[in-house]
């Protein structure tokens, strides 16, 4: 699998797959900020979307088209997420889509629109009509970076990944580019994610895959708590791999939704990684639980925590504050069975200081932190994602509009 | 009633009670960090406290002592939270206990203990044993202001408030003293509170009041979303002023519970206000929910929010973040029939922008900040107190160990 983070890797896209990028000033100049990414032949298509009540335009208009199972392109804005700017921002994301489907040439329902942005303005309509139809007629110019580029918000890099699937007789190819950052605490979805394949899959296996898929990555990641209006996680499967179309329960199924969790799974920890003014990557990993909802409702009841993730910063393995944060997540448990590990290191020992506060702390000096967290009252187990909390959190987020 | 932060107020103890401060260096020697509280007579005793599945061991002792209705002393004590540190913490706990009441000479049932600090040491308590008799022996010499001090932790000012009570033929009088700043997201009790009265009030009508009481004030502040391990509210009411027995139903229960409710909530205000790091106190107001319940988790939903926190900090009227959060709470209603006021500005209308970016930033200025979300479904309201949140939140919770 490729990351972009050492810049070494090729992203070559799908077959059948082309991008456009360009520059429409949406927030303000200076940077590609507009992606088209589309598909030379109609394409099964699936989507999870934000649980928020409160969604963005496009997201409405997504959840919509993705009813058919089908879909071609997708045009995706940063700069603006068109969230609660009613009934001007839909007809501000079928604007988008009708000068998209116009150039390309291809059924407007097959559309997709995506924006990630600052909530609660109108879209810069005008200006970005023509950029839309511009990317349109330059489709294939770009490349998957470029696109990966152009939907960052405060991302501090961009976000692919690349990787290829065998199955008897055909070699299929997945990519998939993300975005996240802040507002991060999804639920069902996440954040924006396209995933493109060649493979041929049944819209209704695609659906599956991905809503299993999404369910032990994107949906196990939290940077602040913070559940966005714009939450879309996609995927396109154009079949130019001219396999049999996959249909669950059978091994090709198992390979494909194996990759694609195994895809998703990488980008969710990048945007752990990535998260708002983040130093670090940390798992809570939680086992000995009663069920995965309860290993799930533990891990992120850590995960969420202000004063655990300050700790993590100030690299204190400050385990009461884990404690206490176990304590108030809702499950049952008796504090004195549990084990919490800092990377290798066991620090409490049934509900206990185990005296290893040094070694803890030089745990807590990397990059790369896992907490592992054992209840002792059954057999389940769940990892969250999440990075620590900093000043620099403070400082994009109080700073973020201006 | 007397505020604490402009220092002017004389805050005399109701009849009775008497105070001592001494300087147990539990976390580190340089200032009074144990006090003892003292009613002269046994007192009715009411108390709520943390429902945090990990309770501290001060914690599990007052809840079982609190069932007789009765209590004649308190030792608190900052700098150690006396929390997760299993059978010895319990040992520890009584022998604290133990030693108040051999010197005051009182029935050692009647003792309670409250412990706020870091979670997870045990107490120093060879240090501690000598100086809570000390304390006891010097039972009077010390101020409410001298208690209120020493249960500081990261608290910026002591929170105390004094006020009078005007019942036929009497005149009462209740103190009371808080600590918060940080772990902050009480249910069912908070934090450490402790409230004297001289007023005689029948054990049942004083749990009624003072559950009822925290319920509006203490009840509704958060800092940081994370629930302590030691939230300890505790009323001692000694009857010293010799009036007849409160009970519940009678004009005089109302004056008390009435003078109560303000006083907490005048504390909870104070705590929100000294926030870790904050530069802000903030009222988030819900109407127009279909109950109380609703209102409540709409506006905790806001006030726990960290974009919406760190855009308040920033004098950025983020109203996006604030759509966004109410969008995740849990409760129904239609994003664009919603109304959104910072201060006296309406700046959302219907779920749109009202135009009024400056207007909306320029409310934000002050130290005292309101925002009112009208949700148009019901009639229903609650108000949450929290703070902004700042780089100095991180600073003070990445070192606060080391």
């Amino acid at each position: 699998m490729g990351y972009t983070e050492n810049g070494t890797n090729n992203y070559e896209l799908p077959k059948g797959f082309q991008v456009s990028t360009v520059e429409a000033a949406i927030k303000k100049p200076g940077r590609k900020d507009l992606a088209v990414i589309f598909s030379t032949v109609p394409a099964s298509c699936a989507g999870v979307f934000t649980t928020n009540i409160v969604k963005a335009a496009p997201v409405v208009l997504d959840i919509e088209r993705v009813k058919t199972g089908r879909g071609q392109a997708i045009v995706v804005n940063s700069g603006n997420a068109n969230a609660c700017t009613g009934e001007r921002g839909m007809e501000d994301s079928r604007a988008l889509s009708r000068a998209a489907s116009g150039v390309l040439n291809i059924d407007d329902s097959l559309v997709y629109v995506c924006s990630t942005g600052v909530i609660g303005a109108p879209l810069p309509i005008d200006r970005m009509l023509p950029k839309v139809r511009e990317a349109c007629e330059n489709i294939g110019k770009s490349t998957l970076l470029d696109a990966a580029r152009a939907i960052m918000t405060t991302d501090t890099f961009p976000k692919v990944v690349s990787t290829t699937i065998n199955l008897p007789g055909f070699t299929g190819r997945l990519c998939a580019i993300a975005k996240g950052a802040g507002m991060i605490c999804p639920n069902m979805a996440t954040l924006l994610s396209f995933v493109l394949t060649d493979l041929s899959v049944k819209p209704a296996a695609l659906q599956k895959a991905l809503q299993d898929a999404s369910q032990v990555t994107f949906n196990r990641v939290t940077v602040d708590g913070d559940m966005s209006t714009n939450d879309t996680l996609l995927v396109l499967a154009n079949g130019t791999a001219a396999n049999l179309p996959i249909e669950e329960g059978t091994p090709e199924y198992d390979a494909f939704a194996s990759t694609l969790r195994e895809t998703l799974l990488t980008l969710a920890k990048m945007i752990a990684k990535d998260g708002e003014g983040a130093t670090k990557m940390v798992t809570i990993a939680v086992k000995g639980a009663n069920s995965t909802e309860e290993a799930i409702r533990a891990a992120r009841s850590v995960a969420n925590s202000p004063l655990v993730k300050t700790a993590i910063y100030g690299n204190d393995a400050n385990w009461g504050r884990i404690m206490a944060s176990l304590g108030y997540s809702g499950i049952v448990f008796d504090p004195y069975m549990v084990d919490i590990s800092f990377g290798g290191v066991l620090a409490v020992e049934n509900g206990l200081s185990a005296g290893k506060d040094a070694e803890s702390k030089a745990e807590l000096g990397g990059k790369d932190v896992t907490i592992t967290i054992d209840l002792k009252t059954g057999n389940a187990r769940a990892q969250v994602y999440t990075c620590d909390l900093t000043q620099e959190y403070i400082k994009i987020n109080a700073e973020y509009r201006t």
